[in-house]
């Protein structure tokens, strides 16, 4: 095992201004490109991020140190923010994730104790038994694996552009 | 044809920034991390993004200004950062990265009139003719796929602790 709480929430509470900085300002062209009919923007992804905050991960770990393992999860839409309407602007959305997450690290320390509660269990509607150690693990690598996302998405864009460049470019290769 | 020099440089003028948010004051179990024998830490990026600055990017470009595709260009070693003594720290070396990057990017935008150098030609030891949009493009998503390695890197180390929730994150997926 490699996780430690404190590790976890270096890599947490970097993502949203590791991403504002990366994303504000940027053309529409980055913005709005995806890669092609079903996938996400940069924009969605960000929206999706914010959507985790608010109803995935500290609901779910919540519900582990209330409920344990008796009852399930409640479920959780991964596709929600495609459905509702947008009425913030880019640097705002890309605000709110940075304050929802801020948020949620400083309940995450307040609530969790790393000395007692990493192997309490809650019951996962797919999986069955997992560890509240493995959600925030899970919370971290899908901020990354989000990350990659974005920058492929991105890539992909140029996918033409860089002309026989493609070859050496393991983003590309797909 | 999606390649415009200002969207370009949106880009490449925040990829130092953007890393150097993300990975600074890291643990060093993060920024050791590879993904396995022969495979590059974050650390390690860096240093071969640093090297690109030096020796490729900018070096090849103004050799298509001057030299057009007569000769190739001259040979760049992609694992010459490997096999040099370090000296600075880490913060040091992310610092160094966003210098020569802004240099860089003031020079191109001295160098190239993107009116009339797009469509210069130069001669690639292994692929033959590109074209200078094509360097250029390939610049960018050279940022994007070692952007997307660092990420990578950094979610294989949690692969055991995420548990059951392997299968829904992409980045595990290899």
């Amino acid at each position: 095992m490699n996780f430690t709480m404190e590790e976890a929430i270096e890599v947490l509470e970097r993502t949203p201004q590791t991403l504002e900085y990366f994303l504000s300002g940027l053309s529409p062209g980055w913005l709005q490109c995806n890669e092609g009919e079903g996938t996400w923007t940069a924009t969605e992804v960000i929206e999706h991020l914010i959507e985790g905050e608010k109803h995935n991960w500290m609901p779910r770990l919540e519900f582990i140190l209330q409920e344990g393992d008796g009852k399930p999860f409640p479920p959780f839409d991964r596709y929600s923010h495609l459905h509702e309407p947008k009425s913030a602007s880019w640097e705002q959305t890309l605000r709110e994730f940075k304050t929802i997450r801020s948020h949620n690290i400083a309940k995450l320390k307040a609530l969790v104790d790393p000395e007692r509660h990493l192997e309490l269990t809650g019951s996962h509607p797919a999986f069955g038994s997992v560890k509240l150690r493995e959600l925030v693990s899970t919370w971290v690598v899908h901020d990354l694996t989000h990350m990659a996302q974005i920058v492929r998405v991105m890539a992909e864009r140029y996918r033409a552009d860089v002309g026989p460049w493609k070859e050496y470019l393991g983003i590309l290769k797909k």
